[in-house]
């Protein structure tokens, strides 16, 4: 018993609703890591912080641990500001896609770690990887190469980063514990933080197809992730951004593809304009090199430019026809009047049953699979006219697909949508009040 | 997956506040048992659990699943009514050694299925394993041949009885989840009514010594005992007593023995005569055999016949010298004046460093180890006379086992001992408007 503290006192204290030591966090996260605190103790421990919560030095704590389980990536050495941003996932989220090489453009270094779909929000990486040879995997030499180079980089994050989160998130997965606040917050911004990113703009998603269902939880956990990373030395800001229904008019990896292309091309639909637009702003001004005219870079080229160099750094042909699935099946509108409500989660799970997502890790994903919407809530649609268009190269998918549609799409004559102006509903700032 | 349910459901049922159904629990239960519940999901659960309560119906349908899990023992083959005792655990609860034959006296049989102590509370088969020849383990064939011929039987539990519980409770007890008073309720309920006794009277202790430290913690104890003994169709009944100093003179194995048997002559300390009295009349009027006169035979003799018959019949020699420890230590008391406290939990680390008890399953106890009172709070005490004496067969146990009792004793000059009259400080019964 060589162990500085004992994993029941620890659980105990945080069941017993007593904060816990700097000391007892950085033994509970390093014994973890390192197998001493075996998984059963971790999720009796996990159950109690989702119950009883952490206060912000408890979760700064908390993340600070997570990060010191592995390596850091430090980005002080490039000639440019760099500036990431994170989104807690949604439903036709590639914001990504256009933003990453749009910022580039303002001589901002872009490091985009991503990651691979896991349920019904597809994955950055999987949209990419529809592209025909493009490569997901950089060491960090190259990553850093292609940053000096083209100043945008999407790639996988590497395994060296906050180990800890790794084990802790995969326990969480299969114990009911992931919906805690303090560990979501401490395991994204762990690894943000450990990526050396002097400025992060945090897009967090609420609504149906969100992660954090309402307001409140998403505040909480925007506003959790903010002083987080500006108690790291971080500039951090959130922008909660509306989920309820899909982002754009598609869902799925090479259809997404094909709307950011449009996107850079000066086009593409408004609502992921105006996200981009408005998050490269934010990147910007957090990065010091705010106050530019954002939207002339999508219609003039210029971001379009990066994006072609970016593809091209990683293997990938910018020019190749984007892969499509073998079947589609057309949805058509129910009756005519207004589409009130289309459903994000609905559209999502419906993709990912199309193939668009994995439902296991080692799942394979497809290409071309996902969902392509005709209208958008608030849109005028007329009785037998399309409004979805389902994508998959496997037909028998079509059934569970349209099932999972069911009660997710209002048509009210003379109804009007509960949407608002902008897909943006809130920004939130360091608070140097608390 | 053929699997009724997914274990994170189940899980996040409870921790969102949701009451099980009785599939989900008969499940999870049952899943666990064979491995298809994770150990690290079951303690998310044990937590939730004991953050979040359970309903009377979920603790009734948790413990119906536990004896499910096992074997159920058959008492109606007797000629006689059963009735059996459970305490939570004390220091110096050598109760079950009188109580047992001093039931069995008034035909009633009295199967005591015990275990061995963990920690500061000794256990009834350690105590009688330090009568020469006492063998703790029968066959379930001498155990009813043994009630049938004598009437009462202590024995150790079988291991089929109940294995989910013991698998969930060595989970709970590195978990942090010990303290849920619903599982705590059902583990204990759950191998009671297995062993298919007709009657149970439950000794519920309070006070620093005790598991339960507050009467409300005790009472609510008590309570979720009683109503899942009334529900399972078995007489219950609990006393709530007085666990703030020891029960008795002495805390140890063979010293417990000794003062059973003084009671067992017609001596011995009132608090142990009276709880002993007190409870037998419960078990037999549980066992529809109340009204008689129990005291009496504590003093003509017919309790200690019995069990001189009940020792011979495990193999002991009711008549060999009991062992005693090699060293002692006397304990002086520090100033002239009243003993206001000396507290049980203090006297119980004490006698288990001393050697009485064990830290880890596998650990031997010494027989003749254990702390000796030569007073009880009330009592008044002059400075440098004897106070306790501390037994051992191992003398470099004294250090640690005095820093236990340091702050454990109080003498105040012209002070009043905060005692209760009686030891028994609440009995709580079937409660039918529930």
């Amino acid at each position: 018993m060589s162990e500085a503290f004992d994993a029941v006192d620890v659980i105990s204290h945080k069941r017993d609703r007593h904060e816990l030591s700097d000391d007892e966090i950085r033994w509970v996260i390093d014994a973890y890591t390192r197998g001493a605190v075996a998984d059963e103790q971790m999720s009796a421990l996990a159950m109690a912080v989702l119950l009883n919560g952490m206060t912000r030095r408890e979760i700064a704590t908390w993340t600070a641990a997570m990060i010191a389980s592995g390596e850091r990536m430090d980005f002080s050495g490039l000639s440019r500001p760099t500036a990431d941003k994170h989104s807690t996932g949604g439903v036709g989220d590639k914001i990504t896609l256009p933003l990453a090489p749009l910022v580039a453009v303002f001589d901002v270094a872009v490091p985009q770690l991503s990651g691979r779909g896991l349920g019904h929000t597809g994955g950055t990486l999987d949209k990419l990887e529809s592209v025909p040879g493009w490569q997901a995997s950089l060491s960090n030499e190259s990553m850093l190469g292609q940053l000096e180079d083209v100043g945008a980089v999407i790639c996988a994050a590497g395994s060296g980063l906050a180990p800890a989160d790794k084990k802790l998130y995969a326990l969480r997965d299969v114990t009911g514990t992931v919906e805690a606040i303090p560990l979501i917050a401490s395991s994204i911004m762990s690894k943000k933080i450990a990526e050396g990113t002097g400025a992060l703009v945090l897009d967090v998603k609420v609504g149906s197809g969100a992660f954090m269902k309402t307001r409140d939880d998403a505040s909480e956990l925007a506003r959790t992730m903010v002083d987080l990373g500006t108690d790291a030395g971080v500039t951090t800001v959130a922008l909660l951004t509306d989920m309820s229904t899909p982002l754009g008019l598609t869902a799925g990896n090479a259809l997404e593809v094909r709307e950011s292309v449009e996107v850079l091309e000066g086009g593409g639909p408004d609502d992921v304009v105006e996200l981009t637009v408005r998050l490269a702003e934010e990147m910007l001004e957090a990065a010091g090199r705010g106050g530019q005219d954002v939207r002339a870079a999508l219609t003039d080229g210029r971001a379009m430019d990066v994006w072609r160099r970016m593809i091209s750094a990683q293997g990938g042909d910018p020019d190749a026809t984007l892969p499509t699935a073998a079947e589609t099946h057309v949805v058509m509108a129910p009756s005519s009047g207004t589409l009130t409500r289309l459903d994000a989660y609905a559209v999502g799970v419906a993709a990912w049953r199309l193939g668009a997502g994995r439902a296991r890790k080692e799942d394979p994903v497809q290409a071309g699979a996902g969902v392509e919407l005709h209208a958008k809530p608030g849109d005028t649609v007329r009785e037998g006219e399309p409004l979805l268009t389902l994508h998959t190269d496997t037909p028998e998918r079509f059934e569970r697909a349209l099932a999972a549609l069911e009660g997710g799409v209002d048509v009210v004559d003379g109804g009007t949508a509960e949407t608002a102006d902008s897909v943006v509903i809130d920004r939130i700032a360091a608070d140097s009040g608390r």
